[in-house]
């Protein structure tokens, strides 16, 4: 055969310090070289109980229904609203940026009656806002993103769970960007259902999607339950309420398969299972609030450096997540030429940004592994120079100066 | 913290001879130890386009929109369905096991009309028999399973999809359980849909699931594109037909992120992409025909060994896949036993069976990297002291002979 087979999987070495996906921990990618178990064998299933107990530790949470889904974080976030609202149902969404749009998507598609919160790209709702719009409004469920990347802001959540169970209301919050870097505490906040993804502050791939569900929710979700016709009992019993209307993303089916009965539903994607496994050990091992206090340290040391360099920081100190910046590109500078200049002569990438802030805003992370001091300066560094290089008037050093001072 | 973090990663080493998943070959768990890229950066996008060229070959088509749904295999039929059937279209499945019913589900989930060609498990359809179902329920859809892991018959398609182009019906096929190890010959078939997964006779691990569409079912998939308002231009222009009720599976999206376009849709599933890669580039380099003959004089082995030990197999010889076999449980004998037996003396995992066929059959597996002659010979030698330890009169060593005589 002439034809081509390409080359062999070797990437150039990126220091990617954009909103993610970030460097993967090498101990999570180490981890996942290692061969298939049978998905019904002792020692796969020992595996899956134990990623469920590591992953309550991360959520802050004592939810016995904590788990994987097997797809990037949007995976999560569909399998939570699609198992949560009935077609029909109100649901009320927060939206303040690109990520709350997001819910509205999906929700559109299950068939919601979708009422909203909405405030400009970079602020956040206060509790009033919220007890208001569940009092206007009286959703049976609210959806939330806990960190939007698209701002690089973080909605305060505490009382939110409370708020939403005053009312009766089942609650969500999207944890993607947040989860391994800020406090995710959903028991103490009370959310009902939360979901995250691997590649931010996690420290690990795209591909796998922890979720976790409280007790209420999972009740709710399991008067949904329909189990297949291929593998069902004659004792089976199904629920009184609408079935969830995605087969793949049916959390009650997917409980099934994670609970004792192992029920059959998708066969576990093993490789990342293992990945998503020892992300978590890796962050319990550091301890959470070690690991909180590392992503706020980097994060400020980012925010000096910037502004030493003369840029302004997006949003409002008081909400920004402690693990990705948005920086405003300066008057007169093309801030795709500064990001290629970054990427080329310096192997890092940083972000850019969506919808409105689109070509006005860079963002810069320091998620999980690249959390750490090393990373942040040459990063710096590297922005004055590619800054200097697009003729920004820059003071040259003032930046990495900033963020080691910030560090001291 | 005293709380216990678990072990390494460090799973016993198993042969898996099941229905899949099966160990995955070592290439591909190495090319997945490789770090991340940024979802744009140019590298990043050359992988993603490479992986589209490769798997054409693998699919047998020359079809453009040819990629990766993130996700396990379940996901591929799901987003194939959830794009091609709208709510209230008519859907023709052809069902004779597990994986039929399975179609039903997901539809069911989706709202279409649902019309069955229904045949007992272990059968499978003429292409007469298709024609009537065509003329009788005019169909928009057609649906059907190419290999059956659960009844272990493969599904003729050769002619079926120029018959429903003959009555203007869409058609999709999923191959999970045969690509890689069967000729899947999407042009040849005229098949406007095929999905599959990894995790079988491909040789990775399960998590992502390759797709193929036809121009002809891409541009009515893109009569349903509704791009997110969260990253929607200006001049966005959406198709006429209702949208698609999945945000995740809504191929129309998928195919934009795959495109010259890269509309941000998921973060591809960087590792999953590196592993799917290269799990196509080593079947590439075996050859297709290759690597079928090698599925097939496993499989014969299989088969000639059983036969040998007096055992009877399961379904006709005509249309049995050739890489998993399914073999009547002797009376008198408890399955479940004699797999633990394999399991825990041997190392060795054989599979059991789902609905009717559960505690009847097992299914012995040769799929991918475990589809060799030592595997085979291994398994029915482990198969035979297992067989003979739970009571089973066998002439010992009657199976490897008869396996080592099919192989010379």
């Amino acid at each position: 055969m002439a034809q081509n087979l390409f080359g062999q999987i070797d990437p150039p070495q990126r220091l990617l310090m954009g909103p993610g996906p970030v460097n993967a921990h090498p101990r999570v990618l180490r981890a996942m070289a290692a061969d298939m178990l049978g998905q019904f064998d002792p020692e796969m299933t020992a595996y899956m109980n134990e990623t469920m107990a590591l992953y309550r530790r991360v959520f802050m949470t004592e939810n016995q229904w904590t788990f994987l889904i097997d797809g990037t974080a949007r995976a999560g976030i569909e399998a939570a609203l699609v198992s949560l609202v009935e077609p029909g149902a109100k649901l009320l969404i927060i939206r303040a940026g690109r990520f709350g749009l997001l819910l509205s998507e999906i929700a559109q598609r299950i068939g919601a009656e979708i009422c909203t919160l909405d405030l400009p790209w970079g602020e956040v709702a206060t509790l009033e806002q919220i007890e208001s719009a569940l009092i206007e409004h009286k959703p049976q469920v609210m959806a939330c993103i806990h960190g939007d990347t698209s701002t690089t802001m973080a909605q305060p959540l505490e009382g939110v769970g409370a708020l939403c169970r005053k009312y009766g209301v089942l609650s969500y919050a999207d944890a993607t960007a947040t989860l391994g870097g800020m406090a995710v505490a959903t028991d103490a906040w009370g959310i009902d259902v939360v979901s995250g993804g691997l590649q931010k502050c996690m420290g690990g791939p795209p591909g796998s999607a922890p979720i976790t569900i409280s007790d209420h929710a999972a009740k709710y979700i399991m008067s949904r339950r329909h189990v297949e016709a291929g593998i069902r009992a004659s004792d089976t019993l199904d629920g009184s309420r609408p079935r969830i209307s995605s087969n793949y993303f049916d959390l009650a089916m997917v409980m099934d398969y994670w609970s004792e009965k192992r029920l059959n539903h998708h066969t576990e994607a093993t490789t990342m299972l293992y990945g998503a496994r020892e992300a978590a050990r890796i962050m319990l091992e550091e301890g959470l609030e070690a690991r909180f206090d590392r992503h706020k340290a980097a994060s400020n040391a980012v925010v000096a450096g910037v502004r030493a360099l003369g840029l302004n920081v997006f949003g409002s100190d008081a909400y920004r997540m402690t693990n990705v910046t948005g920086i405003w590109i300066p008057e007169g500078i093309n801030g795709e030429n500064v990001r290629t200049r970054m990427r080329e002569d310096f192997g890092i990438e940083i972000g850019t940004a969506f919808g409105p802030l689109a070509g006005k805003v860079w963002r810069i992370g320091a998620m999980g592994y690249n959390a750490v001091k090393h990373k942040v300066l040459l990063t710096l560094g590297a922005l004055e120079a590619c800054l200097a290089a697009e003729g920004y008037k820059v003071s040259r050093g003032a930046g990495v100066d900033a963020a080691l001072a910030e560090y001291s």
